[in-house]
């Protein structure tokens, strides 16, 4: 087995720019392997740079994942930060921690994934750096651009607006429960709401946006603070995956819980103006589905139907330390 | 002692997004605290970004730098690069991998030394993410821009160039080894070239650019191998500190090595056409010393007064795995 340090890091840069290349056209004017790279982007548009990051035994282990599949996750977690911007992807840097002993297939496995991905959402590895390091960590920025102003915000949300979701929430925390009871299916990629978040940055009447990714009611509690204002959701009309409760059910967990806790599913999360367009304009304008789940009040978080009641502050969701 | 555990993801976030603020001026419409940072640069410029990272124990020890050393150094060995760019500072994220039980005080002061040299360069700290880790590392994306087109490049050398290289090489590896012998004056800081980059981006008949981070000939040997062409370079005239000599053999250190392969000094390595200015005007032009120390050739590499024969392929310098 060749490791990270036999190939050294001129090596493993090499390969990782061959492998990266094919995707690095459009606003690529200079790529992998100089001091930086070089981007030359269209005019009138506003940036938008996020930077999210996986690290092995906290947030993936070799064991239960493919390195492909691991690029492809480290991709779709950073650019549903983009989506919930409204923003197109433009270009993405790796930063990679790696221990010299890891076997360099495993950095090369995830570049590929990373790249594949990237080629197919318009987003090409451009740079990065390799450090050594005692534990692997993969730190992705990606860079999106938006139409002047058009960005939008956690902190938008109005008292009165409409509060949507797209796609099903509770799918990724019911694929972990099962992976951790020994489950052999790998969790699923997300696929981030990239083309959704873009038509709703377009829509008038769109208000405050936040993708789903500590669970629902910690990241409407992000969205909720930001705005200065309050939410009413309804339980009930939280939109799930077929099958959720029974599955749920047979692992002995609480649907409630999943859906409102659960994190990981990447959904967009977000608000329109009472005057805006209802579930099934919305649904045709962002080309996925939507479900309404309730309303932003002037303060306070209610959930009806909630499993229990829900106290300010403490949202649950994913902790990270 | 309050760790980071104790504050949580949030009360770090809230904590780094007021140490930051001050300095999210300029291109900044959104800072820290949304799903994404959303800049806005002026029209005709190229994007130029680059990360690079700190890694506990391997760049650095908690008990022999101070956090906002620490954060200082992150933000300076990034802006390198983009002064080897002829680029100018936009903004930065951090990318920060923690143990749960780090003092909360050590990441707070690395982002304050990161926000104050931030805003002296006009780069203000944007964005970011904190992961839980087993070890510290800090990966820092910086973005710059440079007028279309002007990006200094390393592959831009021609046979015939004059090679030259601003202030003095092998202070930092002459400190670390102080340092490494219980030394107690901490390393240097670099000082990033940028306003020489900038000036060399703008001077007609400037060649190739590269940082000097790995040493003197790892990194001629990247501008090298990216343009194609070789070098003949002459040690005598590799600007040095001020008793540099003697301050090596004090330690028994061979000064010839430490300026050929020392690395992290952080100046600029460039080229110019024949016909360009010569070290007298592009001194006042670049607003620094800097030294002609030899000229580029068809191929191979020759050290005039080294020490040794080098051979190709074993430039020295640092070693990442």
């Amino acid at each position: 087995v060749r490791r990270v340090r036999d190939l050294g890091e001129f090596g493993l840069v090499g390969r990782i720019e061959r492998i990266a290349r094919p995707g690095a056209r459009g606003p690529v004017a200079l790529g992998i392997g100089d001091d930086a790279a070089v981007l030359r982007l269209p005019p009138g548009r506003d940036l938008v740079l996020t930077t999210d990051a996986l690290v092995e035994d906290v947030h993936f282990r070799w064991r239960s994942e493919t390195p492909g599949r691991l690029g492809a996750r480290l991709l779709a977690v950073n650019l549903s930060d983009l989506a919930a911007m409204g923003a197109r992807p433009a270009a993405c840097l790796l930063s990679a921690q790696l221990p010299p002993d890891l076997p360099a297939a495993r950095l090369l496995g995830v570049v590929r994934g990373l790249a594949a991905a990237g080629a197919r959402s318009g987003c090409p590895l451009v740079g990065g750096n390799l450090a050594r390091a005692r534990e692997t960590s993969l730190a992705l920025l990606v860079l999106g651009a938006v139409e002047r102003g058009r960005a939008l915000r956690r902190g938008a949300a109005r008292a009165g607006d409409r509060i949507f979701v797209t796609g099903s929430l509770g799918g990724a925390a019911l694929a972990l429960a099962r992976l951790e009871r020994g489950g052999r299916s790998p969790r699923p990629v997300p696929i981030p709401r990239l083309r959704a978040g873009q038509a709703l940055a377009r829509l008038p009447g769109a208000g405050a946006c936040i993708d789903v990714s500590d669970g629902l009611l910690a990241d409407l509690g992000h969205l909720l603070r930001a705005s200065g204002v309050g939410a009413e959701i309804d339980l009930g009309r939280v939109p799930r995956p077929r099958g959720f409760e029974a599955a749920c059910r047979r692992l002995g967990l609480d649907p409630g819980r999943l859906l409102l806790a659960g994190g990981e599913d990447y959904e967009l999360l977000f608000t329109v103006r009472p005057g805006a367009p209802g579930a099934a304009l919305l649904r045709r304008r962002l080309g996925v589905a939507v479900s309404e789940i309730g309303v932003v009040t002037r303060r306070g978080l209610r959930v009806r139907g909630g499993p229990r009641p829900i106290r300010p502050g403490t949202p649950g969701g994913w902790r990270h330390f």
